[in-house]
């Protein structure tokens, strides 16, 4: 768990960020299948998106004009476009995780455990980056063809460096000047160098909190492919959706909505043997101490357009569906 | 045309780089046709790559393990790394110029004019980055697929900026940091942000004399579709190759092998007109300013692996075909 309680004095962000959101990669990609986008529900959160970005009620032009695969069509029409000044775009950071791409490179290799003298883990590191920046190129062109302008930022190329796995140092400042210039970056958990152990994992979770300490955004969202956080694995016919978690100024956190019998510290062992939640929700923690409200919904719902649209700041509609992770201040 | 005169003590290359590359877009591209690739080039482009790179006579085991296009194989052998210590793999960076990708959405937007303001604008600078970083992925691959460490580098993520069209900052250290890991970086001509009019193209004749200047590389390598530089355009029946220029220290040149008849001048501004290669000649005589040889020389042909390999350091042989350019003194 990364340290953000450092000096932050120089944050590049001039501008204040309205929104980060994580692309989960079990809601956007083929759980079962190697290196398959869900494309249903990568156009609905790209729509989504830009429902909650652009106000405009018109779609914007598109601004993928490459040929699709297998086609032979550059998909463009300068004239859309007109003269007229720029559609307002909210300021956002979308950072979208792995799932069938890069796990497979990355676990086979062991990238995460370091030692890039080894052929195996470098052929696995340049595997690993490669499985994941096409993963980013789809999801890029996706949310380009809703007319956000979307940019992809691998960490690696941006300078992201982790030492013993955490973050030791990322350049913020080039993300930073892509949304001054009304960019939408698109980060994404990348294999990258680490001072101590040679190289590792660096996941789109430890990503989000990093940005969310040094950009200050108003909310953060995770998109996931369930309803939010439970008290054991959701897949269990008696899994209760936590609807609202509280962090204490010290890090720890209680469930206020509903009211568990069982203790916290139990149902999450519990839950983080079906696949790294615990981390979602330290990570979230993480970010709640520092005042901002992180909702955790399920991706491509209605659920998850309002927690975008930032519906969820004043109060909790009761029929909302998802987990709100925030300060007990 | 950058100064490369600038104060170079902070360069971030600690240990000396062997050879810089350009691999021309028109040479790995097709040019007649949008966003296809020349794999037929590419390849052969790639396996001489590894061989000027990798000392050992055996093609190392392939580092893309992501599925090709229409593929559902994933193609990867962990048992073939063994337990051996890294192969060694000499110091290079890639950089590959646009070809048929890129150039499509940046002209028809006018990207390279900058005004970042204006929607169509934006939008070309969304979908000439879409294109050229698909072309830079598919180069990735291919150089992995030789055994090539070969990690994608973006200038645009790489925080590379121009003021007026001139690269005015440029993080080399995480290029720094990937050649002292072991990976060979792979960048490209971009779409960037500029200080003053917002934004531009950055070429990849630019960013190899950048580069160049930092990096002082032992000799850089231009692979192109024609055999190097002709005195008029190469489809003209009399174009005379021009095999040796020399670089005085005031940065002009001078043919020295063949004697011509005509001035330099006069046939430098005919040939400009058959597209880009005055920028070429300018750029690698800014090169060879700095006592650094250039080879310009046709792509994925016996003359590209001696270029490659480095046997023209000492001399050049008389069946060599290409155009060496290089410091008077």
């Amino acid at each position: 768990m990364e340290e953000l309680n450092k000096n932050q004095s120089h944050s590049p962000f001039t501008q204040p960020i309205r929104c980060i959101v994580k692309l989960g990669g079990a809601a956007i990609t083929c759980k079962n299948e190697l290196e398959m986008v869900n494309e249903e529900i990568l156009q609905k959160v790209s729509e989504q998106l830009r429902q909650a970005m652009i106000a405009s009620s018109e779609k914007p032009p598109g601004m993928d004009w490459s040929k699709r695969h297998g086609g032979s069509e550059i998909c463009c029409n300068p004239e859309e476009f007109g003269d007229h000044s720029a559609t307002e775009c909210s300021r956002f950071i979308v950072v979208h995780g792995a799932g069938s791409f890069g796990h497979f490179q990355a676990s086979k290799s062991g990238v995460h455990k370091g030692q890039l003298n080894k052929p195996l883990v470098k052929g696995g590191f340049v595997a690993t980056r490669i499985s994941v920046t096409t993963l980013n190129l789809e999801i890029v062109r996706a949310l380009a063809r809703e007319g956000i302008p979307s940019i992809g930022m691998s960490p690696f190329s941006c300078g992201w460096i982790t030492s013993e796995r955490h973050i030791s140092s990322a350049d913020l400042s080039s993300v930073a000047k892509a949304i001054d210039s009304g960019f939408t970056p698109v980060l994404h958990g990348d294999a990258v160098l680490d001072e101590i152990q040679e190289c590792t994992i660096l996941s789109g979770d430890v990503i989000i909190s990093h940005l969310a300490a040094y950009s200050k955004p108003e909310y953060v969202v995770f998109l996931t492919d369930v309803y939010g956080v439970y008290d054991r694995p959701p897949t269990e016919p008696d899994a209760v959706l936590l609807k609202e978690i509280a962090v204490a100024e010290d890090g720890s956190w209680s469930v206020v909505k509903p009211k568990l019998q069982n203790s916290i510290e139990l149902t999450v062992a519990a839950h983080d043997t079906t696949g790294g939640m615990k981390t979602k929700i330290s990570e979230a923690a993480m970010i709640a101490k520092l005042g901002i409200d992180v909702y955790i919904v399920k991706a491509a719902t209605s659920h998850s357009l309002r927690a975008l649209n930032g519906d969820l700041r004043s109060s909790i509609p009761d029929d909302w569906l998802g987990t709100v992770v925030r300060s007990a201040r």
